[in-house]
């Protein structure tokens, strides 16, 4: 499956009551799930355990965005691998050397996917990452992630990072659906996964629009 | 009082419970407290409120180096500011447009400092990082935000910081005592505040190492 769905609980909601509610409807249809800091923010990483439980073996995946020393990111990372967080997203900024490296042997040794941002889609990743791209894009290469991060609005960019990066590292393409790029667009730039936030949570019967943006997703790819 | 002492409780210990220690014996004498994501993860936010109830008027700062949209990093930055944490330290590369301008509205209106990270000290900031250091400086001048973290083991980078930034931004630098910085060394490069971890935290007398320390920053700026 080609599909993870973006849990963005809203503030006046019960964070793991809402986002259990979300995984219960969809789970059979999507591959996995992403969590973000704000959520985790509210709960604790405890609290996790209660979802992780709830996807029947989806995998949930921490958006954290870590970017800091290895020891600190290797602490935020087994502390996540213990509630059954299976994927740990962490930035390529930091480099490799007692950073990157240290976060991947935690990875390995908790048995948990590190996945490296190498791309943004908002405007001010113009300002500084856009320009490095390739730097970044061999930090990933030499690190070697189970995957990477590249927005599905800069279909390039995933060409790009495919090219570079081989056949071997997945490609996970957030930005499809509210924030603009099509469903499929990004798959057929060469991404292994769309990550899809409001369009299936915010929606009134989220397993449909699973279901509908799947539909879209096969629709699309066959015209690549 | 030019001294901020950076929390990171054991992983055997109660995070908040063991902070608190720290805080009681230690806040006299400091400036504020740092908090880490590995903490923040294990406790939730809520947990928060009774550390920073504890430190008695000094400051806690969050060093969760969020590097997201704005959307994303303003709604942890809030979380934190409804706990009654003081400033949050997020990354000046995810650039200024729809990601620091947004994060420094957010900390405005919930009366929060916002702190940028300019510059690392690890081995693998030299890949990406340093080489964009002036670009980094640039997002940070153009953001203004309260302060900037600069590493103290790095004091030509804090040389040139204040000198780009002006006197109005403060500078905090991590990296002294346990990671390798002098007491006081910072201070002359230019800092405002140095940054003490384990130096303090793992003393067997908090209060007391505070003390020596202060002693030392005092004697080495007399020398600057």
């Amino acid at each position: 499956m080609t599909l993870i769905v973006a849990l963005d609980p809203p503030l006046e909601e019960d964070p793991i009551k809402w986002s259990i509610g979300i995984i219960e409807k969809t789970r059979e249809y999507v591959s996995g799930f992403k969590i973000g800091l704000p959520m985790l923010l509210r709960t604790g990483v405890d609290a996790v355990k209660q979802l992780t439980a709830a996807t029947g073996g989806s995998s949930v995946i921490a958006d954290l965005k870590l970017a800091d020393i290895g020891f600190v990111m290797s602490l935020s990372a087994a502390a996540l691998a213990r509630a059954g967080v299976r994927g740990v997203i962490a930035h390529s900024f930091v480099g490799v050397r007692d950073a990157l490296d240290a976060l991947k042997r935690t990875c390995e040794r908790e048995g948990m996917d590190l996945i490296l941002v190498v791309a943004m889609s908002h405007r001010g990743a113009e300002e500084v990452m856009t320009p490095v791209v390739d730097k970044l894009l061999g930090i990933a290469k030499e690190v070697a992630p189970w995957g990477v991060v590249l927005p599905a609005t800069k279909p390039r960019l995933i060409q790009r990072g495919r090219r570079i990066l081989g056949e071997h590292i997945k490609i996970l393409a957030p930005g499809v659906g509210a924030q603009g790029a099509r469903p499929g667009s990004a798959l057929c730039a060469g991404a292994d996964y769309e990550i899809v936030g409001r369009a299936i949570t915010r929606a009134p019967d989220p397993a449909d629009a699973v279901l509908r943006i799947r539909k879209e997703q096969m629709e699309v790819v066959k015209t690549c």
